[in-house]
C-alpha cells in the first residue's frame, strides 16, 4: 500500500541548532524514502542536506501534504498560521520536553513517521478560532487562532472595562487585566493560568476567561463551539485595548470597534502516534500525582 | 387552541406558609380554567383548595403533563426525582429570590402559567447524570442527579484518596476534600464554589472539579457529556467516602466497589417563559457588575 | 481645647464637578471656622472660593497639618505621593461610592471634619514601600507606594520570567504576566484580583502575589514587613518588564538592572471617623452576605 | 562544652518497620553516647534496644529535653501535643519524602544530631492555636493545634451556614463546608488546598480560609496573631458543624455553643540543621520551577 503522504514540510526554528539537527536528520531519513521534503526558503544551513527543497514560506502548505512541526508549541502555533487553508495535517515533535501540541519525542521521531506513512496514526481534528477587529466602516483585520484569542490592557497600572456578548445577548461588564477566549486546545495554555478549566479537546466548546476580574465572581464561561462572541471597550475609557491571536498581535480595540470571535471555517488536523494518550500528557504537563502530601 | 397542559402537578415544601399559599392561589387560578390539579397526599392543608387531587407521590408523574415546582433550586432537584421517567417538564417559581432553575417570580407565576398553557414558552432539555455504585459481585445502587455527583471524605480531618478514569483511561491519583461531577446545569451549584468553570446549558458536557485537592494543578476537567466516568478510592485507604446526588446520599464507596457516572437515559425539560435569559440570571445570582472598583 | 488641625488641605480632581462641589462647600464651612484652606495651584474653578490659597503642589504638604482628599482610592493614593516625607496625616472622602480608603460619605463630610477637629477620631499609620530600579552602575530610580509595586510584561502574547529573592535568599523563578508586591492596604486592590489574601491593615506584613503565573503551584507569599524583596529578569529573556507603583510607572527593568522593595522609611497616617468598621467595609466593597444561595 | 541534650526522647509510628529501624539507629547512637533515650511506652520491639527507657505517654514530655519525632508531618503534630506545655524542642526526621515540618533526611539523622547536641542549630519559636467550644453553661473542651483548626459540616450535601467574629466585632455570615484557621505554619497544609496563601513562619498572623465558601469574594483574610476568632453556627441551622484540630476531633458544635479561637500560651519551638532553607522547602514540596512551559 503507498503511502497517502509523500510530500513533507518541516517547520522550526532552524536556527536552534536542536531543531535543525533533528530536521536534517528527519530530511534525510525521508529522501532515502523517496518522499520529497520541503523547507520555508531562508534557511540556508537546512539547504546543505541535499534533495530537501527550499519554498517561499507562503507556498509551502500548497505544496505538501503533510506538516512536521519540529520544536515547542508555539512553533506549532506558528507552522498553523502558514498552512492554513491548505488541509495539511500537521505533527509536532518537541525537543525534549514534552508539550501539549508536540507530543513526537525525538528519539521516536524517525519511527513515528514510518508508522504514520504506513497510515498507523490518530488524526484529530481541532477548532481553530477567527478574531476580527470591525469598525464602524471599512475592513476589518482578521486572525486565526488555534489556542486563544487574548483581549489586553496595552496601559500599565489601569483597569480595562470591556463590555461582552454572545450571539448578540449582553452577558456583563468586566474590569480586570483583559479575556481570554480559548479553544479546548488552548485551554492549557495562557487561559488555564488565568483560572480557566481544562477541557478535553474533542467537546465542541470555547471558554471566556476573564484575566485577573476586579469583580471576584467573573469566572470563566463554558460556551457552545458555534457561539459568537464580541467584545466591546465602552466609550471613554481611558486605558487602550490589544488583540492577540496566538501570540501575534492583532491590532488595538477602540471604542469605535468591535472585536468579533467566532469558530474559523477551517479547522487543524493534529496528528499523533497511536500510542497518544491525552491524560497522560495531562498528568505529565502538570505533575500530577507527583506532590508529596502536607498533613490534613 | 386547547392547551396541552390540562392535568398539572404542584411541589413544593407546603408545609412553608409562603409555598402553601403559592400553591393555593395557583390550584384555584387553574381550576378555574377547568384544568385538573394533582399535588402529593400528605398535605391537608392544600386540600382544603376544594377540586385539588391529592395522589401518592410516586404516581404524581403519571398523572400530570406539567409539574410546577414552588421553592427554590433545591425544592426543584426534589421534584425531579419524583417524575423521573415520566417524560413530565417542569417549571420552577420562586418565593421572591430567583434561583438558576426556578426563574419564575411569584407575582408573574399566574400570568406565566396562562402564556405556557397558550404555548408560549421556552423548553429546554437538560442531561441528567447516574450515578451508581457497583461492588464485586451483587446488584449496583443508582441515584439520576440534575446538578452533580459528589464524593466526599466522610471522616473529618483526613484526605481522601481516589482514582478516576474516563472511559476505561486512567486520569489521574488525587488526594483532598472529594470531587463533584457536575452538569452544566450543576456548574453553577456547588461546583462554581470549588473553582470549577460556569458552563451555558446547551454545551454537551460535564465538569469534574476536585474539591481542595491537594495537588495544585489538579484542576477542573470539562468532557464531552457521552463520557464515563468511574471513580474508586485505592485499598488500604484510611478515609470513608460517600457518594451523594442532589444533596441526597446513594451510599458509602469501599475500596471493593466503583463509582460509576454516566449520563443518564433520561433527561429533564425545563419550561421558561419566553423572556427567559440565561445570561440575567447569571449576572443577577452572582452580583455582575455591581461591585465597586477599587483603584489599580 | 483649640484643635490640632488649622492648615488644611484640599486634593482632588477639581475639574469633575462633583469632587468640586464637595471641596467648595467643605472651603467655605472651614473658612467660616477660621481654618486656613489650601489647595494645589491650576484649579482656577476652586479659586472663587475666597479666601482658599492656592499653592503650587510641591509646597502642598508643607503647608498644611491635614489633608482632605476628595475621590476614589486612586486619588488619594496620589495625594500620599503629593505629602510623602511632610507627616501630614490624611482622610479619604469619598463621592458616593465608598472606597477602601475614602471612606467618609459626601453627606456626612462637614460633621466628620469637625469631629476630627475636636479630636475624635482614629488615626492609622500604613506602611508603604519603597521601589527602587538599581543598574550596575549609576543612581537608582524610586518611587514610593501605598497600595502596591507591580512588576508586568510591557510586551504583549509574552511570558515574562522573573527571579525573585527576599532577604538576599533565592524564593522563585518564576514565568507569568508579573508579579505584585502589596502592602496590607493594597491586599484589597489589584493583588486581590489575583487571588492573594484580604490582609488586615495592622498586620505588619507584604504579601508577593504571582499574576496568572504559568505554574499553578506558584501562590501568594505573605512576608514580614521588614522584608527585602529583590526581582531581576533573566539575561537572554526576550519580554521586556514594567515596574509600576500604584499605578504611576516607575520605569521598565531590564536584565542588568534589580528591582528592590522595602518598607519606606515614611509611614502614611490615615485619619478615620470613630465609627470606623474595617469589616464593614470589607463587607460593602465585597458584597458579603448577600448572594443568593444555590442549592448544594 | 557539655552539650544541653542529654535526656532524648523518641516519637513514632513504631509499628511501622522504617520507622522503627530508624528510632533504633539513633537509640544506639545516642546511648554510645552515654545520652538518656526515652521512648513511649507500648512498644515492646523498640524495647529490644537495650536502654532505651519506656515511659507512660503522658510522662515523656517531663522527662526529656528534646524530642526527635520519626515519621511525616502528621506524626509531629501528634507529638507537639503529647509534650504540650513542657518546652521541649521537637526536631522532625521524615522517612524519605520531606516534609514542612520534618526536614530532617534520614541518611543525615545522625550527623544531624551530632550537630543538634554540639549546639549548631536553628530554633523557631512557631505559634499555636487554642480552640475552645464553650457552651451556655458547663466548662469548655479545649484543644491546641499547631497547623489548624478546622470547622466542617458533619452532614453530606449540605450548606454549613456560620457566623465570624474577630475580636468581638462581627466579621461575615458564611455559607460553605466550612473554615480553617490557620498558623502560619499550617497555611502550607489544608489551608493552601483552599486557596489560602503561604505565610511564612515568622510572620505573626492567623489565616482565616472559608472552604469552598458559597460567596465568592468570602476570601482569606489574614489577621494579627493576637486575634480572638469566634465562630458560631446560628439557630435554625439545618446542618452539624465539627471542629477539628491538627486532625483530631474537638467535637461539634451546636447554635448553643461558641467556638473560640485565639493564640496558645504556649509554643513549640522546632530545631533545624543549620543549612535548613524554608524557601528550598517551598520549592521542594510545592514543585516550583519544575513544570514546562506552555505556549501563550
Amino acid at each position: 500500500m503507498p503511502s497517502q503522504f509523500n510530500r513533507i514540510g518541516l517547520w522550526g526554528r532552524f536556527t536552534d541548532d536542536s531543531v535543525r539537527e533533528l530536521a536534517v536528520q528527519l530530511s534525510s531519513h525521508l529522501l532515502q524514502q523517496s518522499v520529497e521534503v520541503f523547507a520555508p526558503r531562508g534557511f540556508p544551513k537546512l539547504a546543505k542536506t541535499r534533495g530537501t527543497e527550499l519554498v517561499a514560506t507562503e507556498k509551502l502548505g500548497k505544496s505538501i501534504d503533510l506538516l512536521v512541526a519540529i520544536g515547542g508549541d508555539g512553533n506549532l502555533l506558528r507552522a498553523t498560521r502558514v498552512i492554513a487553508g491548505c488541509r495539511v495535517p500537521i505533527i509536532g515533535v518537541n525537543r525534549g520536553r514534552l508539550g501539549f501540541l508536540t507530543d513526537v519525542k525525538p528519539d521516536l521521531m524517525l519511527a513515528a513517521l514510518d508508522a504514520i506513512r504506513n497510515g498507523d496514526y490518530l488524526a484529530e481534528e481541532r477548532l481553530m478560532l477567527k478574531a476580527s477587529i470591525r469598525g464602524s466602516r471599512g475592513k476589518a483585520r482578521s486572525l486565526n487562532a488555534l489556542n486563544d484569542v487574548v483581549l489586553q490592557k496595552a496601559d500599565s497600572g489601569r483597569i480595562l472595562d470591556f463590555v461582552t456578548t454572545v450571539d448578540g445577548h449582553y452577558v456583563n461588564t468586566h474590569g480586570g487585566d483583559g479575556l481570554i477566549v480559548a479553544t479546548a486546545t488552548g485551554s492549557t495554555a495562557y487561559a488555564l493560568s488565568c483560572g480557566g478549566p481544562i477541557i478535553r479537546p474533542d467537546v465542541a466548546a470555547l471558554v471566556m476567561v476573564p484575566i485577573c476580574p476586579h469583580t471576584l465572581s467573573d469566572r470563566p464561561l463554558v460556551l457552545p463551539g458555534s457561539s459568537r462572541i464580541q467584545v466591546r471597550v465602552p466609550a471613554g475609557t481611558e486605558g487602550r485595548a490589544q488583540v492577540i491571536c496566538d501570540g501575534e498581535e492583532l491590532g488595538e480595540l477602540d471604542a469605535s470597534q468591535t472585536l468579533d470571535i467566532v469558530a474559523a471555517d477551517q479547522t487543524v488536523t493534529l496528528l499523533h502516534p497511536t500510542d497518544y494518550n491525552y491524560y497522560e500528557l495531562l498528568r505529565s504537563k502538570l505533575n500530577w500525582g507527583r506532590a508529596n502530601r502536607s498533613p490534613h
